[in-house]
């Protein structure tokens, strides 16, 4: 049986999206216990099928790591307290991604040896239905080689738990490939990842994606800056494609005969089915859900974060830092 | 007329791509005078337009900074060289980036009170026809808060030559849009700016090429990252939409009908026609062409140094930074 509490107030769409996406969960799983957090109004439809624990107030979105420890009746403070109070196996937020992170590290505290706990997720590639694993994506403003060198078991040992990947290739982002190039934290990190035989060098922002790295390792603001620049012009191609079917008439017919090509681009491109990152480095299986989250969405972060918690996702990352 | 001198042998293709895109480029201007450095057998086709200086030696695609200032004879130093000795008004090269920047650094000088010059370019956002202004894009592998400031007035100065636009907006790159994100060398080089009329604060990779933004300044390291990676995603998408209207006879035929509606897409995304990166803070117009140019891009490279010289943008940088 996994546990779970989840935040169902935090994210753009409140609990319309985290209540639709409670229960298409449990409809396909049954060994899941779930204990909701939040206005006990609100998820009156649900009450039947989680444990509920009431909290009438809400993080803002925009909300500070002050605000957040201060407030102590937030949906997303009681969630994450109940991992200790209940003895749970992971937690899920799609409100305000500092405050849900550092909560995550002061309440249910970081494991032992790491010294900053880094978001992770997986990310479609090229290659059809091969993910590469890429962390810090924004948990930290400015990190220690130290810092990038547990990024990497750390990834490792999620890309071991979750893929059951054994070997997994693992590159440090760099503005070049050859050693030498790349600025003093890269340099120094390229150091002290030398030794590791699944290190396999330093890897360019246009070939994150290409499949063949299984692990990327980015300092967090750097990782936050890929990440956002991926999703822009992901989306800025994706508007100019619905543009270009949109032109005319006969473009329109095009579309009609050429979708059903498009479906495993769409499929490949849908970031939300990946549901979510993980915060790496810290006692249990905390995962940021999108602030923008719908039901679906937010179904598959609870699916990611019930994965996670089998895989006993935290526990390989413990033996891995040993 | 304006004085341009072209490293004919740099680049994946060598003279192939260069003696094209001069042809190209001589055909629409006749107010251009250029030197072609270069094997003069294989510079014969264009001895009656151009004045060749002979150069039999190439440096390689990734040759360091050491060996190109030791290997005199090779084409990329012989044309740097040659701006001081013509008395030119720029030079272009589609070879090693490093070689060439640090060549034209330390052989043109920088203008009196850059610490940095930092490679500058035009990229197209979702606003037909608005460009906004990148830098620096990978001339740099580390930079000071001092550094980006300077990078802000050079990429104003920049704007106001090249597009005539007298009050660019202008953002710092960072990973969230408050004041007080960011790493060490954001919040230094925003305290920096904040005084700057043009200063909008920062902005998310995300954004980036929403068409709100006129300059961003990144350092170099990010800058470079932010460039890769927009590249690499775009060619991925790219790739996936050629396999969509390839799946089948029916998607094929969608093609034929759709076509037309994708041609302004396919311009926009067109980075070639963009022409390559300009070097600012050096005493010459130099121009950076892609490493893998056809005759096509490299004919837009010399119209992109041609124009930066009519437009005086080396007077104008001079100006701004008093």
């Amino acid at each position: 049986m996994v546990k779970l509490v989840i935040d169902m107030m935090g994210g753009d769409n409140g609990s319309n999206a985290t209540i639709g996406g409670v229960k298409k969960f449990l409809e396909s799983h049954d060994d899941c216990e779930i204990i909701a957090v939040g206005d006990e109004k609100e998820l009156e439809p649900i009450k039947d099928i989680v444990k509920i624990i009431p909290s009438e107030s809400v993080l803002p979105m925009e909300c500070g790591v002050m605000q957040a420890m201060r407030q102590r009746d937030s949906s997303v403070f009681k969630a994450v307290s109940a991992v200790n109070e209940e003895k749970a196996d992971g937690v899920i937020s799609a409100g305000s991604t500092g405050a849900f992170l550092s909560l995550a590290t002061l309440i249910t505290k970081k494991i032992e040896g790491v010294e900053r706990p880094a978001l992770i997720s997986p990310f479609p590639t090229k290659v059809a239905g091969k993910y590469a694993v890429l962390l810090d994506i924004g948990a930290s403003s400015e990190n220690s080689p130290e810092d990038l060198k547990q990024f990497a078991v750390m990834g490792q040992a999620y890309c071991k738990a979750v893929f059951g990947n054994q070997n997994p290739k693992t590159y440090l982002i760099c503005n070049g490939t050859e050693e030498g190039k790349g600025n003093e934290l890269s340099k120094k990190t390229y150091a002290l990842l030398k030794e590791d035989p699944n290190f396999k060098g330093y890897i360019e922002g246009r070939h994150v994606l290409d499949g063949e790295a299984d692990v990327v390792v980015f300092d967090g603001f750097t990782g936050n800056v890929f990440l956002k620049t991926a999703e822009g012009v992901a989306k800025m191609i994706g508007g100019m494609m619905k543009d270009a079917f949109k032109h005319s008439l006969c473009t329109k017919i095009g579309y009609l005969f050429a979708r059903r090509g498009f479906k495993p681009m769409l499929k490949t491109m849908d970031y939300k089915k990946v549901g979510g990152a993980l915060l790496v480095g810290v006692n249990t299986v905390a995962v940021k859900a999108h602030g923008n989250s719908d039901p679906d969405s937010f179904a598959a972060s609870i699916e990611v974060a019930y994965k996670l918690c089998k895989n006993q996702v935290v526990d390989k990352i413990k033996e891995n830092l040993k």
